[in-house]
């Protein structure tokens, strides 16, 4: 009996050190792009895995950081490097292009002329979905200071957050999924 | 006795609930781009890995729809964009181009030669090995709806199906590893 | 008591089944691109990931080759392809370029400039870091002979190692987060 017992208790610490390794039902994406049809698939996959009952986080880096700028929102005190950004980076989901056939942007406005055509969500109202979907937005730090864009003018969105990569990371290694879009 | 048995019991709960967390022995991929490169890397991944003995699927989505046409099949009843997607994306793999040092095609050309002379197999070849060594191809039906493509035109390929993102994200919870390229 | 001993062993080898079905903490990544701004990407992901406690592997493929080239070193010896890829490719973390709005070279200075003065670490100090920090790096060997690189060509870094795809995949197996960049 003892002997058994002993076993017992030897499975039952081996077994929560593997539980600590398996990851949880989440999807963790990296959104580094900041091209329409890139996007567009981003949001597409966040929100499927939500409705298939994941949980899922986009953190938005680099080229992705400007498209959750509001178009509707303006801050001053900028410096130079940090208003030449805020004017060449797309302002906002409706902003962007395709990555490719953007054609002077005729491309883009036939691409988008067609989702309407089928059905096809565009991306603000993707972002709309996620955002009542519980889907949550991180923005990297490291990219809103390069950029020069402060908070104040990103879009209002229940559950974003601003961090680094770390606190990604953390994210990620416990979800089953994760991409670098 | 009774006080033991009740723990083995619990034990195997919860060691079938890890279990559900588990991943397979498989490998799930989104091919996202249409470049000849990234597609001949997604190639090369795809027929590493099953070699390994993993299970691979690719999920062809967006500018990597196109080169699963088969040039030789020819469709009609297309509409004015449909026709238009049609004549300006590559139409199979033998049709793809470099996404640097293209050079009007010069790049591209010199890389193919490179290939054979150096042993790489071509895209032609690589989905065919694909084939051989049962890789499943997902093709994705929101791209194959904006693009106006149609089922009759795509290559013939055993283990070919056409699916959205739900069925994809089913497949990439239960692999090891997922890519986005 | 025996009924109990058998579950007990049944249990056991589950156990291990299971274990060995989990990933450890680590890291993988295939750096397909070579472009200045992914590549920045790749390595804060990987010393964030290493400063966590993360084992991380970083496999560099196609255009992600040229620039882990020595600028210091030169090699003779090359086929004419050999020489022109040599010539047309970045050599070094110090030559890449943004892929977006380098705007002949200017972007890609704008973008060192700023990532001095908001105190972001070079892409030759973040190699360094990796080296120190023990970030393992693998150079696709694939690429290597396409594009008629040689190993005496490429950065003195501890941990160096020329490798396939197959190579790659035994760690992304048995890693908790994969990415392609």
């Amino acid at each position: 009996m003892e002997h058994l017992e002993q076993q017992m208790a030897e499975l039952k610490t081996q077994l929560s050190a593997i539980e600590k390794k398996t990851a949880e039902n989440k999807l963790s994406m990296i959104v580094f792009s900041g091209d329409m049809d890139k996007v567009l698939a981003a949001f597409v996959i966040a929100t499927g895995a939500v409705a298939m009952g994941m949980d899922v986080v986009m953190f938005f880096t680099f080229w992705g950081t400007p498209i959750l700028r509001d178009k509707g929102k303006k801050v001053g005190g900028k410096d130079t490097m940090g208003k030449m950004f805020g004017a060449m980076l797309p302002k906002g989901t409706g902003d962007v292009k395709l990555s490719k056939m953007n054609m002077g942007g005729m491309g883009t406005a036939m691409m988008k002329k067609l989702m309407k055509q089928k059905n096809v969500a565009s991306l603000e109202q993707m972002l709309e979905m996620a955002e009542e979907l519980g889907v949550r937005i991180f923005i990297c730090e490291m990219s809103m200071d390069l950029m020069g864009f402060k908070r104040e003018e990103m879009i209002d969105y229940q559950g974003i957050s601003y961090c680094g990569v770390a606190t990604f990371l953390e994210e990620a290694i416990n979800s089953r999924i994760q991409l670098f879009i």
